[in-house]
């Protein structure tokens, strides 16, 4: 795919990626070590402010946390064009998203939580968008974010 | 180790891989980069229904936690045969297995259930079913399972 | 860096690294594919006995579960060297930490506990000790361990 339809697949979906959130603490937002990139889990920050803190089950809805795991996406994106020197063309695949959904005990539609940001990677990215994921619910996350993403991707 | 091999102590074990499950979401069984077989975190379903669901530390009892990580071990597994087209005498090492225990939180014998997953791995492959090893007690999991794997593979 | 260097740097910091902590269960501490050296996660053992045990946000502090995550990454550091064959001076990048935070579901500092092995991380290796990094606050722990941290570090 090259960069040209990829960037306009953003433009299409309406989305203009950010400049590549900081890391909250000592740490990078990413490592490349023989065309993988290990993205550092991502926050749904935008504009520097939460999209959604607080827990599913309990004031975050599941449209909510829906929102929140397709902003860490974006987020996501956001370092791996860094990663790319700019170009998200040299993408070859999505090969793993991790997802954190922070949970009451008795919340268990994670999985469609999580759909946030695995759908948003396949329209993105069409058939290398398609990706192995694990999705957890967690207690509670760093600035008790409603959701956390992290990212395994294969560049060219 | 050869196919056969495999084949024959999955037999002596009395364990018929099943259909690998599908996704419960819009993403894939795994993805393949390098060698290296990345599988989603995989649920103790068989025959389309949870083994066990619920917490460790309430109404699952370790013995039911351990074998429902022997069951997402074997659907690993069958994910794992379908990513090496049938052969899984081309495995050469299982890398990793993470494994997330849904607990209540003064649950603290998570390694216990997840050497359900971890022994059978090393019965089926012996020493290059070896594999380094992260085990968590989560708030819950997708579905209300009790317990679930993801695992990484060498294959050749 | 040379194995000296960071022999010495360990010295600077009055760190002497343990024999490596043996798994607690069916598993190995590390597996090596690729020059890649994926770790099982660490518990902040030390001389045998959890350094911390409990929950962040109960009666475990901000420092003492900094601390914890620092016995961690040591702890992932004896088994590293193992890995290199006691030559430290083979780890090209530490590429990720993940971190898995005991904590009560209104604990939301998670970031600042992981800083405990982050920091280190920088403070030993300099520039190829960035890592990218994933945290996350979690039920429970294994054997009641208030901080785990797993680890993945490319080696020449």
């Amino acid at each position: 795919m090259t960069m040209a339809t990829i960037e306009s697949r953003l433009a299409e979906l309406g989305i203009t990626l950010p400049e590549p959130p900081a890391p909250v603490a000592t740490y990078v937002p990413f490592t490349i070590h023989q065309g993988v990139v290990t993205i550092s889990g991502q926050l749904p920050l935008r504009d520097g402010a939460l999209l959604a803190t607080g827990k599913l089950g309990a004031e975050v809805s599941v449209e909510a946390g829906k929102a929140a795991a397709r902003a860490c996406f974006i987020n996501l994106l956001a370092q791996l064009r860094a990663a790319c020197d700019g170009d998200l063309g040299r993408v070859r695949r999505v090969l793993r998203l991790g997802g954190f959904i922070a949970s009451t005990p008795d919340f268990t539609q994670q999985a469609a939580v999580m759909n946030g940001a695995s759908d948003l990677a396949v329209e993105i990215f069409g058939d290398i968008g398609r990706h192995a994921r694990s999705t957890i619910g967690v207690a509670v996350l760093p600035l008790d974010a409603a959701v956390e993403v992290e990212g395994l991707f294969a560049i060219g």
